[in-house]
């Protein structure tokens, strides 16, 4: 496909990226509905009834595409960094068929793990909707059969990598991989539904420490630090202190992407993310309010306790009034905080031991490039 | 510990029998708490508040001890006899201290896949009591949480895994084994679900054939397959035809077990079975129904769609009457089945070939003695 005459003044080489982007995300959904039939053809080869094969298509189909694929997305480009590109960066060959499929097959097992998370995140948050549809607990006759159809989800991971992965001598990496990540995202999931129950309020249990826990644990580990993992595992990197340093920068990354998101459930607007931000209504563990309150006078924080994660908009404009104020100016903070990540994150990066050539000639590693394009899709994003 | 002197004329025998079971019992339970132990100490590690650390030592004791502790034990009684017998069933000599624990920690796997299972079955159920106390998600101040925390009842068995037998040839295959299991079992609950939903009666939906698919995959496979072939896995068999002989006589008294199960949740007295069978207001997909389905009349048929699965003890008892008819009879059917399926499964057993001395001295292989203890503790049991 070519790209049509430019018809405004836009620089033609970003308009060719933005259509590679899309060209790059169609390629890897296209690898999605494969998956889906050597899953639900195990079911048939078993002799489940048609009612439970159809079941089990639509809990793929309604999970698990249909996000940004951001995690999937990044398990695809960091093979392609680590295998096509020299020490230099440059590019020096294409990724085979067969690597791509590899690379996109591992990218769905990401997006399968954050679908498993995400059925079950609802029916605890009790949400409503969920990439502009209703949560699935929500659609018709599925209530509480999601829970076990979220198992599903999982169970759909270890099927696949057993089916594509199991003769490479890095299976069972992958395994411990996904094992040891699920486990550090259901700690996150525990700490943050004790400390910040949609229906008790108790500010005592928020502080920044408590956030930064939450935010590594469930969030950090499985959206960074597992799709560039899975890659280094696929592009035969097999020295383990190349993954300490990988988490030594993605897990901060990790955080700083939170924040920010944090950041942007208050002060982005509904265009820009895309929805209306509930954070504070909803008593979330979010970076605003643990800022705030690290820094609130006892006035300030009687206003916090009695306004913040109360189901009306009076309490919320409280509680954004004392954001506002001049001794906690939550968007200044953030906005400190977010050029002192950057510079920290670059400083990280510009430390790494470059990684020699193309891998896996033996002498390549892990690459400053991995975490310059993960640095530079989230530095200041505003949705 | 010496028996106290007899008080009655039971056989001294079979008090020592009785008494040599309560001290494997109490030696396998002895084991759980070093469990807990490593499961908190790895939050602990990780900085986790101390309130998250005491709600998953909650979690892990509140459900997995106190149940009957049946798969767990298998795994211990089939090491044992794979390990300590010679070809002839005699005792050669004990297992180890650490051989012992190995197996011990093992049997708690299964048993802690089972919680993760009963954890979410309860919710899906709506159930209220499991072994004599409030179902997990009924206690206070749990409620949906209990969703993420049956996930990490489930993350326990891969941190243990780990922890004890990485280093293991047999390490990929007890993870196999255990994703392949725990796929199944979803599977299984699947179709229960959508066939037997609690609130929507539909026996056109039922069948002995969708009773015994239900039994394998949610039942047979996780409570008697997996216990012996996590110990075939440590006795050292490796030779896969083993497994496959296993399973063609575990499925099958699997499925013998769920159908005694379902006989007596209807005509077991509560003495006997230690609760009151609620299966037939429950519009559970139970071998009595689906057995009064295969051979009822279009009238009989017409009673059993009105009254199967109501909340009601009237319409309860208009079942019993149909199950009670001459030429529906339950009673007699079942017994017909079990001596069909004792013949059957002995014949099974018989046609094996015998393994050859204790493992792992390189000859040995499965032994009837492991299927044989498994009939003698099915077969006519009254709980």
């Amino acid at each position: 496909m070519s790209a049509a005459a430019p018809v405004s003044n836009v620089d033609p080489k970003l308009i060719a990226a933005a259509e590679a982007k899309v060209q790059a995300r169609k390629r890897f959904e296209a690898v999605f509905p494969m998956l889906v039939e050597e899953l639900t053809a195990y079911l048939v080869e078993n002799k489940m009834p048609a009612d439970a094969v159809e079941w089990y298509r639509r809990n793929l189909d309604y999970n698990t595409p249909g996000g940004k694929l951001n995690r999937g997305l990044s398990v695809v480009d960091t093979v392609d960094i680590l295998l096509t590109t020299d020490g230099q960066g440059k590019k020096i060959r294409q990724l085979s068929e067969p690597e791509y499929l590899k690379a996109a097959i591992l990218g769905w097992l990401v997006e399968l793990l954050q679908a498993f998370f995400l059925v079950a995140d609802d029916m605890m948050d009790a949400s409503i909707t969920r990439r502009g549809q209703p949560c699935y607990y929500r659609v018709e006759g599925i209530n509480n059969i999601a829970i076990n159809d979220s198992f599903m989800l999982e169970g759909a991971i270890y099927y696949l990598l057993k089916k594509h992965f199991r003769s490479e001598p890095y299976y069972v990496d992958l395994l411990e991989l996904m094992h040891d990540v699920t486990f550090q995202t259901e700690i996150g999931q525990l700490i943050d539904l004790i400390t910040a129950p949609e229906d008790h309020v108790d500010l005592s249990k928020f502080s920044l420490e408590k956030h930064h826990l939450i935010v590594v644990y469930k969030t950090a580990f499985y959206s960074f630090y597992l799709p560039v993992a899975m890659a280094m595992r696929m592009a035969g990197i097999s020295d383990e202190s190349q993954y300490k340093a990988a988490l030594d920068i993605l897990i901060p990354l990790g955080e700083y992407f939170q924040v920010q998101d944090d950041y942007l459930d208050c002060y982005g607007t509904p265009e820009m993310i895309g929805k209306i931000g509930t954070d504070i209504l909803d008593n979330k563990c979010s970076w605003n309010i643990n800022h705030a309150l690290s820094v609130a006078t006892p006035e300030q924080r009687a206003v916090l306790d009695a306004n913040y994660g109360r189901k009306d908009a009076e309490a919320e404009a409280a509680v954004k009034e004392i954001f506002a104020a001049p001794n906690v100016d939550v968007a200044g903070a953030f906005h400190k905080y977010e050029a002192e990540s950057y510079t920290r994150l670059n400083a990280l990066i510009d430390a790494l031991p470059e990684g020699q050539g193309a891998l896996p000639d033996g002498t390549g590693g892990i690459k400053r490039e991995v975490f310059r394009s993960f640095l530079a899709k989230v530095y200041k994003r505003s949705k």
